[in-house]
């Protein structure tokens, strides 16, 4: 593939040799001959003079920096990604049943897809065109798992799971298990049957070891485009709006509904019953604990410190009511009567 | 199945046609004839006026706003939870061993009970009447699997475990996991053994991808009736009460022991060695760093606001000690010595 | 075993019968004739007076409230490690293949390898002496696995993943997903290939469930004799240094480079791009926002309350800057002006 082939699929404007071949993609500072890399995030702009790549993807502005040549993008990150599935294409895989596979005799597996080793397929499941299920992957019985969606291994879809086209799910996880719901009956608990299904849409990715319930009664919903990264957990009946990112270790629980486009930060939980509008940014390790109507950023994290002056904040916090209590009765009484010296600092033994 | 029959299973007072006749439950919103749906949250009390159901589940105070038959109980969730269990019983699985299932010559599996697809038993385990273990569960060394315990798929329970009664455990599980044990010595870790086994009561109920780890000498113990969710982590020596309830993204650090009938909020975390007594209720995302002698609600986390706004409490909440320190001063010196305008104030920037 | 024997392997010096057999270990409180107990945390010295253990591993300080034999050593804990690994050492199991694995052509599988059932190994890939790949096990293609490493069961190393010698990988752990990198693109997303492997070293432990995501173009690397519990994300690019100990629940952002010998609490989350220096201990529930330069400890979480105390101390946070202002106000223009009981403490509501 050469430089020139490149800007022309991707719309980028070269600068540089349009014969140059490249063949992989590598980082600024990892490059040599026939890689190309990119320049998206500022962080990086000090390694683009020691660059030795064959071309760098990159804005308008940065062009007249870059010592090798150039492929200007509106979104290098976007355009770069895109070059880099060219060049780099996922492993094939052949289609076909493999010979160790469980399959039920009614589910349908399109002639296209690839059933790996050990992989367990229920009864009136079906498998569209191009699909890949990977090994050991356990899927119940009326699934459904759109063209060219890829479970990487290990992947568990129970009893009435839908998947869209084009999904990538990865390693561990699991979806449709039950919702957890039970009902208190004199200090122990019923268990509430989890009736309704999981409907996932296109083009979502799932990241490894992710838990999604299925619906108590209707169904748990992830919208088209969405993402979520590893070790996230969606209760049951939570709608994830389309193309909403979800980092590692976010959370919803039961009832939730976020919008589309939002971006829900690592770690981040939202408490039931709650409603996420449209374009809400949750800033890492947030706790939401009320429905957003507003689009925009929201945090709710407090940052580490060197551990002896947290705890004299965390020490502080504790008595932040009294402290407060004190400034309003300096504000209400004046100090005159208060600077005596006597009583008040006693409290910061609170 | 009618209105009157399921009137007298339950112990509820019908109001309407007691030979109506339903076959499944609904949503208040969702339902139509033939549903029994319910009233249990006031989330919901707009939606029964509009409700097309048979009959709805729900407390004596709402009788008279239902606008179709009623069955009135003390404890609505829970009638429904039961009629919901009744009217949709979980899938049926025949008795049997499945012909890719690998079980040791020594492994004691009832004839009752259902092994599925790619299922590994190892040696001297037991498996008891009318288990079901899904596809692709793995089962170690002297495990006991009690009655009509239902492994939904590709669990896992190492060595020595201990499963009781009428258990779910939901795909992903892992029970038996290595402590977290490493001791100390010249800037490495040896490990230290991790000897003892889990032992885990009847109706115990375990989400998707929790983490169990076996004891370090003794066994962890997870009490008759508990409910963890997915994600959670109980480590090693930990015990859990019995009824007690941990919600998703929770954790117990080592050798922690939670009481009985306690409810843990998603995200709620416990450093080790702690004593939690009953009846503890700890919410959403808490961090829970001392024992708690008696009973009550316990919280934790702040919530999150719009960025801008956090952003201001998060950084006074670094000042707080410094700000405490002007509140003190002011009460013993007096405001008159600093009311000049110097100094003071430059502390935050602190 | 003799007492005599166990001090000479070990280093300790003896106080009792040289000749005392033992054949286990047990806790202080658990221990009968024949077992070796330990005393390290000044947690359990009450236990100590009271123990019927053959003898007692301590340190030179409480040898003489010792009621039985004595192995005194400088560093119970991890003599007592070392002797419980003597004592119990794991299971053994026999070298070969099992009737169900499913092994590409051209992987290389040492003969003293055990591989169990139902284990998928793909192409080019190589097992070395005395490794343990237990059941459900999926290896894909290009993967290297060291000598007399261990990965317990139902372990998934993606292509391209390589681990070192002694390892141990405890079940459920995903190593080689995608990392989550999307490049957004008018309110969509663009995947960016995942392209980078990850690399671990010698003497690793890695808990159950936890995820490790390839690099996005270099490799992921977690270096020689870090431990990581359970349940803990390492995003792409990170390093984990040797050493370095992560307690359960808690995960590195993406490009975080962590530091050698550092203990990271339980829940501990990282951003991205951060650079931790060595010797850095985070406690329980930290979030760190900022990269570490100085060795030492660093908090970040405030424990839980009672939950009206809570609630006011919350309340009072989300008025940290209003507070802040009417000190600061007091500060510079006296009381006096402000003395007359009006206004200021309306600011309480906001």
């Amino acid at each position: 593939m050469t430089l020139g082939e490149l800007a022309g699929l991707y719309g980028c404007e070269l600068d540089g040799d349009s014969g140059a071949v490249v063949d992989r993609v590598a980082t600024l500072s990892g490059a040599g001959p026939g890689a190309v890399s990119f320049l998206a995030n500022p962080h990086f702009r000090s390694q683009l003079q020691d660059t030795r790549a064959a071309a760098v993807v990159l804005e308008e502005r940065h062009r007249a920096d870059c010592p090798v040549a150039s492929l200007v993008s509106s979104n290098p990150y976007a355009t770069y990604a895109r070059i880099a599935a060219f060049l780099h294409p996922p492993r094939d895989f052949e289609p076909g049943v493999h010979a160790t596979a469980t399959i039920a005799a009614d589910a349908l597996v399109a002639e296209s897809a690839c059933i790996g080793p050990n992989v367990v397929i229920g009864s009136a499941s079906v498998v569209g065109e191009g699909a890949m299920l990977g090994a050991g992957s356990v899927i119940g019985a009326d699934v459904r798992i759109g063209a060219a969606s890829r479970l990487l291994a290990r992947v568990t879809l129970l009893d009435g799971v839908s998947v869209g086209a084009r999904c990538v799910i990865h390693p561990g996880v699991v979806v449709g298990s039950d919702g957890f719901g039970f009902a208190e009956d004199d200090g122990e608990w019923v268990k509430v049957p989890q009736l309704g299904g999981v409907t996932i849409g296109d083009d979502v990715e799932i990241g490894a070891n992710t838990t999604i319930d299925r619906g108590t009664i209707e169904n748990t919903v992830i919208e088209d485009g969405a993402k979520l990264d590893n070790l996230v957990q969606i209760a049951h009946n939570v709608r994830v709006g389309a193309h909403t990112v979800m980092a590692a270790m976010s959370g919803a629980a039961g009832s939730t509904r976020i919008g589309r486009r939002c971006k829900v930060g690592g770690g981040v939980v939202m408490i039931n019953h709650l409603e996420i509008c449209d374009d809400v940014m949750f800033t890492f390790r947030s706790v939401v604990t009320k429905s957003v109507r507003e689009p925009g950023v929201y945090g709710g994290s407090l940052p580490a410190e060197q551990a002896q002056r947290w705890r004299r904040s965390a020490a502080r916090f504790r008595q932040l009511d009294a402290l407060a209590e004190r400034l309003r009765a300096i504000e209400q009484t004046g100090i005159s009567a208060r600077a005596d010296g006597n009583g008040p600092q006693g409290q910061d033994n609170g």
